[in-house]
Order: structure tokens, then sequence, then C-alpha cells
């Protein structure tokens, strides 16, 4: 260990020892603790952080933040741990705050569709609590997420093709910057054209710029009426161009999700759903009762145009509830194809006409390579993930992954597409960033060490790293 | 002059000399011209550039800033001037770069239903320019603004409620930063998580971080039927209320405005359209044929539970239009009835369970303070506006109107609202900034500072004035 590197893990000892004194025994620095705070479902490496803080108010994180700011101590914010490019660890150490005790519910503003909750609801808590009130949230990723971490990351799910993301959903958020000081992003109004949108500026950040403590987000009616199906066609391109008609005819589709024939036959297995094995959308349609039928109709004319077979109904709750679980459970479907291997989710998003040209390259490049890799997608948005099974023991194997996912994802870059529909960079994404963003990485770094001159917040994510000086 | 400013002014004529070389007849410093684009419609006080730019690339604004950069000149975009908040004007001088004659329509994906424009395209050009595509462009200001403008100044119009602002509806923008470089904010895929998004925080920076030289935007479907007409109330509460419960049903109306009895005489007399004068909503609905019929008949019972008189329709399309091009000229109608008189446009926008209230006591303290002064208001998004008829040769009236936009304002600041919706801050908003955002303000000054560390990209706006140091 150098003087430097020495002088490093005294000031982590002497911050940890100063949160300790206010936090007793929720500060921990046991190795377990610590190992899951840093590790993900993923194939990137874990790394610990030094210390774990289990915080209950803004007001703590902002005497922690204060603290590692003092002593240049990294501090990264940790939700329910489901991201998925190693959001969450900690290269440099440091210390992990964990939000998860922060789970009230503040307020529901039922006029006004919105509420605010502490950044540790997760979705699934909230939409249980609204229950009752006739509202829901429509914002779903596979896990069960806190909207502190979704808001982090920008995330969707299968309902963003009509409701949107997180960048549209987030109306204002209460953040510790990394001086310690707390700020609430926006009023609770609709809009406003009142200065920089710095809402949506920290929506993605990842946890580099600030950690945030509150979100206030949209709420929708329960919808009278809720349709939802599954379509069968003979191939990925035929579904494709359904989509697209779908979204230019301006049916308000509220989920239209792709699987490919790998995919289902997942689902077959894991979610024992008895489907046809070959490319399938699963749809849902949201409205009046006359309003779902009509929808449901003009998507049945757009299917048969395209050889999709019969549109065949859930129609009883616990069908849909049924499909849309195993839609949400495609990872571990994917999983269970091959135990014992690691999933690599990937995650572009293309223009939605390029989409059908994407998926055939990238289901061409999966058959040529011989790979395990159902597939996915969010397609009403162009967005769609290759699950690669990895068998992690297989040196040859994990570097035939890496070299599959730069190239869908410059395959993506170049239909002028993202390296991330929802995910997030992470570490897993940062060498994309120059060759997505060019000039604009510069423009992100100057916003970063401007708003944090000392890089304590989760620090080594986002930014290509720079190659170190020759002297 | 001190030597200070006689150095400041030897700078600028070096700027406009090197300007000047690069654009020939294109850079003009006549008194008529510089007047014209320092000056706008409201009572801000016109303060004219130096020069003025006519651009017609962006690698031409890059020149220019660079310039501007290297002898610290300020440099100010120019759109159509019809800004509301003194945006445009030069109160340190300077070169207003207009990019009127940057007004091309680059490209148009119906398939990914975007299209991409130079900045100088105005919102009507752009919709004649779409006639025949089956699309067009929702986002509508009252006046026809160009889209560079539009988005830079986060504005919106009749259609946000159901369309959202130029917050929602840009895809990505091509700028040129304070130093010259000219950036891509992001791809053109529906969704990304890759970083910081650039595009929402230039989007609403008023020229402050950089100058738009392209926009992408949403398109949308032209909805296969709609419908539009007009329904009396007793009074502003009850027209509230109606509103209220038509977002919170989750009815999908495209447009539903609030004119109150004063607006509804103005627009009889100026636009003839023969209405009771009395609070009166413009509503418009988008859909299918059936969708439409189904959304006026829900809007037409709550209505009637509200004491709303009858629903009367527009269903021929020069009636739409009509009644539409009158919503548009509200400003001009309420200039009307006070000829000589100045027109003051406020702005602001509540949470929509507080609009009642804040109508009434706004529409209160305009009669106890006996002004003349309509309201107008996007209503579905708890944003509205109350046109002053000022006499400005009368100075106890302008303090008086100074006075009651104070009021106005804080009195949506303390409903959790915003002291402006969509008009933006310019000059004449600044002083409410840390009222509305606290330490926020500070964390905007940050991100500016680092980006523009010269103060070049128009100086004096959006942040309040910090008093000079006693020394």
């Amino acid at each position: 260990m150098t003087l430097v590197q020495q002088a490093g893990r005294n000031s982590v000892y002497a911050a940890i020892g100063e949160i300790g004194d206010l936090l007793g025994d929720r500060l921990s620095t046991a190795q377990a603790v610590r190992d899951l705070h840093g590790d993900d479902l993923t194939w990137h490496e874990g790394e610990p952080p030094d210390a774990v803080a289990f915080v209950e108010s803004a007001e703590e994180v902002s005497a922690i933040v204060k603290i590692c700011d003092r002593y240049e101590v990294p501090v990264i914010a940790f939700g329910t741990g489901t991201s998925l490019e190693g959001h969450i660890a900690a290269p440099f150490g440091g210390i992990s705050v964990d939000l998860s005790a922060m789970n009230q519910i503040l307020s529901v503003n039922a006029e006004d569709l919105d509420c605010t909750v502490q950044a540790g609801v997760t979705r699934k808590q909230l939409n249980e609590h609204l229950r009752d009130t006739g509202l829901f949230f429509p914002i779903d990723p596979g896990a069960d997420a806190s909207l502190g971490g979704m808001a982090s990351t920008r995330a969707s799910g299968t309902n963003a093709v009509r409701y949107g993301t997180m960048r549209e959903n987030v109306v204002s958020l209460t953040v510790v910057m990394p001086d310690g000081e707390i700020i609430r992003t926006a009023r609770r109004s609709k809009k406003s054209s009142a200065g920089y949108d710095l809402t949506r500026l920290l929506v993605g950040s990842e946890g580099t710029l600030g950690i945030i403590t509150e979100v206030t987000v949209k709420l929708y009616g329960i919808p009278e009426s809720i349709s939802a199906g599954v379509c069968a066609f003979p191939d990925i391109r035929s579904a494709c161009d359904a989509v697209i008609l779908t979204i230019q005819s301006g049916i308000p589709v509220a989920r239209i999700e792709l699987l490919d024939e790998v995919q289902v036959k997942a689902c077959n297995a894991y979610s024992n759903l008895g489907l046809e094995e070959t490319p399938t959308l699963f749809l849902e349609f949201h409205g009046s009762e006359a309003g779902v039928r009509e929808q449901s109709e003009m998507f049945g004319d757009i299917a048969g145009e395209f050889r999709g077979g019969t549109f065949t109904w859930a129609t009883k709750t616990e069908d849909r509830s049924k499909l849309w679980q195993a839609r949400h459970d495609v990872f571990w479907a994917g999983l269970a194809l091959a135990p014992g291997r690691k999933g690599v989710s990937s995650d572009v998003c293309v223009p939605i006409s390029r989409l059908a040209e994407c998926l055939d390259e990238t289901k061409k490049d999966v058959v040529d390579n011989n790979m395990l890799a159902p597939i996915v997608g969010h397609v009403g948005d162009g967005n769609f993930h290759v699950l690669l099974l990895v068998d992690m023991e297989d040196a040859t194997a994990v570097d035939e992954a890496h070299a599959f996912l730069d190239r869908l994802v410059l395959r993506a870059l170049a239909m002028d597409g993202t390296c991330t529909g929802e995910h997030g960079v992470g570490s897993g994404k940062k060498k994309f960033m120059f060759a997505e963003h060019g000039a604009g990485v510069r423009i992100m770094r100057t916003i970063k060490s401007s708003l944090d001159p000392k890089n304590i917040m989760n620090p080594g994510k986002i930014f290509p790293d720079v190659p170190a000086a020759s002297n």
C-alpha cells in the first residue's frame, strides 16, 4: 500500500467513525452486509463498500454526505440492489447509503394525480397502498425496484409505450447534493418554465450528482376496462411490422411486448403458459369498455395483415395477472433454461423504423454464434433485451459474450439508437458513452465536476475511464 | 465612460469586425435593426444589441460564438422575437444571433413519428409542411414562434393537457455551446438511460447555456375525428370544478381552456364570436369517431353536475378554426379593450387542486383594485394568464401592476405552484427564482458558470441579480 493509499484508508476509517457516532448500530462494516451491498445479480464484479449506512431521513443522508465530503470518501446510494450495470459497486470503496428503511408514502394527492414518497418505497408497495384510491403508478421494471433507484436509472418497463418512463413521470425530487445541501428540484405544478430542469438532470444521473431521498411521481386513474392477450407471429419481422403500424395508427396500446420463440419456450416451462413457441406479442389495452373493444379490433386487423394468429384474450383478472407475471419473470425463466449460467441482460433501443432490422441482425448474430439468448422487447418503444446465458467458468464463452454485446450496441448506435434504453450506464456501458454522445460527454463531465468537484458521488460510473497520463 | 467600459466597447467593435468579415452584409449595426432585435411586445424595456448577425448554419453560429468567447462579448439568440419576459433584450450589449433564415425542415420520419428542423422553423410552417403526411405537431403557443425559441423557453399552449409541452416533445437538439462546440444532445430512440439528460437541461435554458440550431420533435397522427365547442358556466369555480373532474376521470381531452367573462367579451368584440359573456370553457376532443362521442358525452355529464350550460358544438372545420383562432388571438383581443395601453401577460401555474382557489383570489384582486385584466387559462394544466392592460404613462398604474403581479406569483408559490408555466424567466421573473427554488438556484448557477465561465450566453436572464459587493 502506498502512502497515498494509506492516507485514503485513514480517511475512510475516520469517516466511518464519525458516521458510526451518528447512526450507532445502523452503520455496518460486517463483511456479509458489505458484500451484499456491492454485488448485484449480473456478471459485473462485486466491489464491496467499506461500510453500509442504513439511513432513516434526508437529514441523516445530508450529515453522512457532509462527513464524506470532508474526508473525500465515496458515497454510493443503494435502493433494492436490482440495477443491472454494476451501479451499486464500490470500486473505490466508501459508504453505501441504504435507503430501504426510508419507505414512507408521504402524501397522495388524488385531485392532482400525484404522490410523494420516500426514495426507498418500491413500485409494488406504492401500488398496494394506492389500491383503494382508483389510482395507479404505471412504471414497472422487471424487479420490484425502489422509486429512488428507478428515478436514478431513468427506468421504465412494459407500460412506457403509453405512460412514459421515469423521465416523463417524475414531478419533483428531494435530493442531497454533494456538499450535503438538501434541495427540492421543482414545485408540484404540472408545467413550469422557471429555470433549468433540475428534475430531469437528476433523473438518470445514477447517484453521481446527489442522493435522491424523496420522489413525487404522477399517478393515473385505473382504467374502466383492461383487456390483455397474446398474438403469435410466424417470424420477428412480421411481429415488428404489426407493432410499427399499431403505433403509427395512434392506437393507445398500454403494453406491446415481443417475446422471441426461445423466450416463449422459457416462459412455457417456467410459468406454465402453454403458448405456441413462435415470436409472440403480449398486449394490453386500457380505456372505456367501448374504447378497449375498438383498440383491440383495430389491432386484430393489423395483426391479420402481417400473418399474426388469432388474438387470444386473457379476460379474467387472474389470467391477465398470470400473463404479466410471466412477462416480468422472463429473467428467471431465461436463467432456468441453463442452470448454473449467469444471465447478462443487454438493453438497446432504436428508432422504431429500424427495430425489425436491428432485431433481425441480432437474432442472426445469436444463431450464427450458437448462443443461448432469449430476446424480449418493449417493442412499442424500440427497446429490447437479449438475455445472454453465459457459463462464467468458460473464458472463451465470456469473451464471446462481451464481443456479442459490443456488436449489439454498435449496431444500435449505427441506427441512431442508444446503448441503454432503461437500465442505465453504471460501469457496464460507460465505454460506449463517447460513441453515443461525442462531445456531449465533455459537457456531462463539466457538470459533474462543477457539482461534485471531489468526485465523491458514486465514482467510477457513467463516465468512460480516461487513460492515465504517461508520466 | 470608465477605462474598463471603454475596453469593453473596444472588444465589441473588434468582435463585430471579425463577424462582419465572416457574414458580410448579413451582419447589421443599423439602429432600426438593433432596436427590433432588442425589444418585444411587452412592457419590458428594450435594450438593443450592438449588432445583429443573420446566420444560415450551425457552423456560422459556432464561428460567431468562438469570436464572442475570445472577446468576452454577449451572444443573444433571436427566433421570432415573440417571447414575453424580456428574453431577447441585450442589457450588456453584444451580438443578437437571428436564426430566422435557418428555416429548413431537414427530415420527417413518419414511421418514427418525429422530424428534425432548423431552429428558425415556426410551428405553423412545420404544420403546413406536414399537411399531406397525416401527422401534426401539437405545441401551440399564442404566437407563431420558432421551434428553437419554443424549446428555449419550454413553451407549451392549448394542446399541452393532452400532448405535453416542449419538455415532453423535444427528442434531441443540436446546440452550439459557449465555447463554440456543436453537440447533439441525444439519439433519436424514444427512450434512453445513457447519461445526463442534456436535452432536458437545454430545453428551458433560454439561450443561457448555448444556442439551439436544430430541433428534433415528436409528431402525432392527425386524429380520425376532432370535435370542439364551448360550454358556459355561472362562475369560475364551477368551471374549474368541471375541469378538475374531467382530468381526474381520465378523459383524454385535447384542449380545455377557460376564458373569464372579461375575456369572452373581448373575444366577442375582436373575433365576432357572439358568446354569452360569462366564464366559458373552450374544449376539443381527439380520437376515433366513437371515442370522441364518448369523451364529449362524459364531459357533458360532468358539466351538467357543475351547472354548465349546454355544450355548443363547432362541428364544421371552419367554425373550429374560428374558435381556436379567437383563442390564439386573446392577447390582441385584450389589447383592443383599451387602445393605447400595454398588455402585460402574467403566467402562473398551480397544482390543479388549487386552481379554483388561485383563480378566485386572483379575480378578487383584479376586481378590488379596479384593474382591466381579462383572464385566460390552460386550466387542464393549472396554468393561467392574467392580461393586465396598463397605461404606461400613468406611473401609479404601472406601480400597481407590478404589485399585482408580485401578489399573483407569491399566491401561486404558496400553493406549490410556479412563477411561470410556459413563458420563461427572462428578466421579468428572475426576482422570484429564489422564492421558487431556494438552494436550487445555486445549483443552476454552478451549472451555468461551469459551462459558460465568461457569462457570454444571454447574460442578465434567469438568474436573480446579486447585490454588488460594497467595496
